[in-house]
């Protein structure tokens, strides 16, 4: 008991004395962590700094004399209004701003009025009149927010209806100054939110536009990423363990659950003004229908990576028949989604390599076709070890099928949103070099009758381009929704 | 060209006979929808009284004289702090009003010290030194903001206190009542959150917890009707057909994107106390898990779908041979699922029958094996033709397997909760009756070894009895996902 006691009276000296550098190390450590994080995306950090000053430039309404002198008090609003608006992206302040100026401006109408019908009622009906108006509007707001189609786009609104109402009317019961008060709220929040609004336009602006358009790209590159990877999974052979990069491979997995997100911008993305590449009426909704494609990609690659991890593998007379279409179709595919990502990247119209990969697969599922077709009476052993090589063989046909079907919405999103015919080959002089690649192929098909092989030599040298340009971002496994919004480094090309 | 001005002004004339018709039609359709939208979730209208109620309570800080004078205009917070803490859920409630109870504390004490210090300064010095530490502080406050572990339980309360803090410091710039101003907002703040949360949980309350355990319950049901409805849609005969019931079969679909929802009510369940079957600690995490497993078979089921619902139909000797097995492994995982729901439903341990069905489509598995083992040899077609056949029945395994991982992680799961290990007989007739037999079951099962079709037999009469238990709910196409919260209306038994 007494050495005990002792050994415990130790161990709180040696803990006592660790405790200095066991803090340093804890503060050092956690420090790197957040100067990780504020470099993951320095976008985070420049968006706080931006509201730091929205909010000293707004706290001039308290400082500056005759700003004080006309606002009194009501300067708090803009300061309120400062801090609840200023979103992350452009439309998400957008959004806020303008919702919250319309549903006060009616609002406040309303609770003046409220308040002045209220008055007929003499002095003991009037808190019973506001009371069932403000009881009955709050209720039927707050229902209102309800509604899919309000809730989307005009929740924040609905909120700051109640709000301003009640407050209006109620106040209106003790003050006569009520005209006063609510021009005052008004006028506040106008300079409030109108403070927003630019510092979020014109200073380092995130657009959730541009950042859905990017993710976008990204998913189909990640997809990409993971094709090229699949046969050297599936497939190994030992000089391709040592090529192979298992970074990227399982990037697919945060498309599985990226619906909210992508929905989110989108919604977001609709209150933006046009900028940049991106004109005012973008067709957003056509992105969402990309990305339920390349959610459905990966589904199948999550289905996939079952039969790729399982130890149950096909047997090798079937291996070996099938190994060299599956893997054209597995490389063509990932190809052909580069260059589909490319062009999402570079809004140029560029589907010619594309639609050569995506031919290229398909005709590596007819051979595979073949190859399953005489296979079935020259392998000797049995249909059941064959099920897990026939069934990865089946999802990659679907796989094939889907990128297609990506391609073809591409092509939709790139005539609605205008991309451009032509690449510029100003832009990037391996760019450039792609897309005389690209014209030299156009113009070849359309003359004469392209050869089979050499064709698919051209459009891989083109291809080899391509695969230059390499998403860098490493893979990260923690989630990174961040105000619901993901985090969208893409590096554009 | 005078025919058809003639034919406009007719036109014209006749939308204008028509419109009181059009806008009466218009209306009641309008109303109707209300009212469909009402009846789908009562919850919805109880919310939007309780916030009107809410609201009204809070108002009679202003009517009421000797409230008014003790508080003045700072009643405003408390109506402001009501509209703005009613959430949905209790969980909702309480986190938001919480955070907005400790933030304002904390930045209220911060800006009253922010504001004695910049007194030191001067005249001169005091906006200088308030503006600074305004910005430093929003600034960290919103950079701390991205972080997903305090973005996911403290956003509001971050939000809050930029708030509170720029606030009390700037106004403390104008007054020397800067104490009086705290403690009015403060405790304004904390009647009207206490009010809010005492309406939210003691008048007819939401729990997100709740709302969780009902929905997991209802997708794992949505997965065995799924299954069920499998064997007549891909093996469809006459009777089947007939018999065969569309409604609820693409349920599973909700499942695939309804990762965020889930999220959502976990991260609000954790803030709620104690309630009902749920103790305070209930592992909600654990939820998540089974949510994520669920989500994995509705994946596979997603590509499934691919083979059913495609006109490449595997060749009639091979589906001969299948058939049975395959429509066993679909039913009897079907069956394991419906008990695993009613389990978690009823919150009792009861894996009995659930194991027992796992057990038989394991058998089923061996027999397909088997079957497809014996077919290479004696089946003419090629491989070719067997693709579809033999990838359905590859995934129909797997979704066996995802089956008992399901099983396994609420097996964890009821251990960890605490599900009661015996049904209570009186909890309901057919349960207690279900009870029994699966007693029985064990009692034999331990004594004697029973004999496989006895067993089968025997769980399969159970089984009918669970069977009788269905899911009400019409199944609904548009998104109801409101205020984060989709609609989980499950009829518990």
């Amino acid at each position: 008991m007494g050495l005990n006691a002792q050994e415990m009276k130790a161990g709180f000296v040696q803990r006592v004395k660790d405790f200095p550098s066991n803090l340093k190390d804890g503060v050092t450590k956690r420090i790197k962590n957040v100067q990780k994080f504020g470099k993951d995306d320095p976008r985070r950090i420049i968006h706080s700094i931006k509201v730091g000053f929205a909010l000293t430039l707004v706290s001039m309404l308290y400082y500056v004399r005759p700003l004080y002198n006309s606002f009194g008090v009501s300067g708090m609003w803009a300061i309120l209004t400062v801090v609840v608006v200023s979103e992350f992206t452009v439309g998400g302040t957008l959004s806020k701003g303008l919702n919250r100026g319309f549903a006060t401006l009616i609002a406040g109408a309303l609770g003046v009025g409220a308040v002045h019908l209220a008055r007929f009622c003499g002095h003991k009906g009037e808190p019973i009149v506001l009371g069932i108006l403000v009881f009955s509007l709050g209720a039927a707001a707050t229902f209102s927010r309800f509604f899919p189609r309000i809730k989307q786009r005009y929740d924040y609104g609905a909120l700051i209806f109640i709000l301003t109402f009640s407050m209006v009317a109620v106040s209106g019961y003790r003050t006569d100054e009520i005209l006063v008060m609510a021009y005052q709220r008004l006028s506040t929040i106008l300079i409030g939110g109108a403070i927003c609004i630019l510092v979020s336009i014109f200073v380092c602006p995130v657009w959730a536009g541009e950042d859905l358009h990017k993710m976008i790209a990204n998913n189909i590159n990640k997809l990409a990423n993971h094709l090229e990877g699949f046969e050297g999974e599936y497939f190994p052979s030992p000089e391709k363990i040592l090529k192979e990069t298992n970074s990227g491979v399982r990037g697919y997995k945060s498309i599985l659950t990226s619906k909210s997100t992508e929905d989110t911008l989108a919604n977001l993305a609709r209150w933006e003004p046009g900028h940049g590449r991106f004109r005012l009426r973008h067709p957003w909704q056509k992105y969402l229908k990309i990305a339920g494609l390349v959610r459905q990609c990966a589904f199948h690659f999550e289905i996939l990576s079952g039969y790729v991890l399982s130890d149950v593998k096909a047997p090798q007379d079937l291996v070996s028949k099938i190994q060299e279409p599956c893997s054209i179709m597995s490389r063509e595919a990932g190809e052909a989604l580069k260059a589909i990502a490319i062009s999402i990247k570079t809004m140029n119209k560029d589907s010619v390599c594309a639609n050569a990969h995506i031919e290229n697969s398909k005709k590596a599922i007819e051979n595979l076709r073949v190859a399953l077709k005489s296979s079935s009476s020259e392998i000797e052993t049995g249909l059941l070890e064959m099920i897990p090589g026939v069934t990865m063989a089946s999802i990659l046909i679907e796989i094939v099928n889907c990128v297609e079907k990506i391609s073809e919405a591409v092509g939709e999103l790139s005539d609605l949103a205008h991309f451009k015919q032509n690449l510029d080959p100003k832009l990037s002089p391996e760019l450039g070099q792609q897309h005389q690649n690209q014209q030299h192929l156009l113009h070849r098909g359309s003359v004469k009758p392209v050869l089979e092989g050499d064709n698919e030599e051209d459009c891989n040298s083109s291809a080899h381009v391509l695969i230059t340009v390499h998403d860098e971002q490493p893979p990260t496994t923690n989630e990174k929704k961040i105000l619901g919004v993901e985090k969208t480094k893409v590096d554009v090309v």
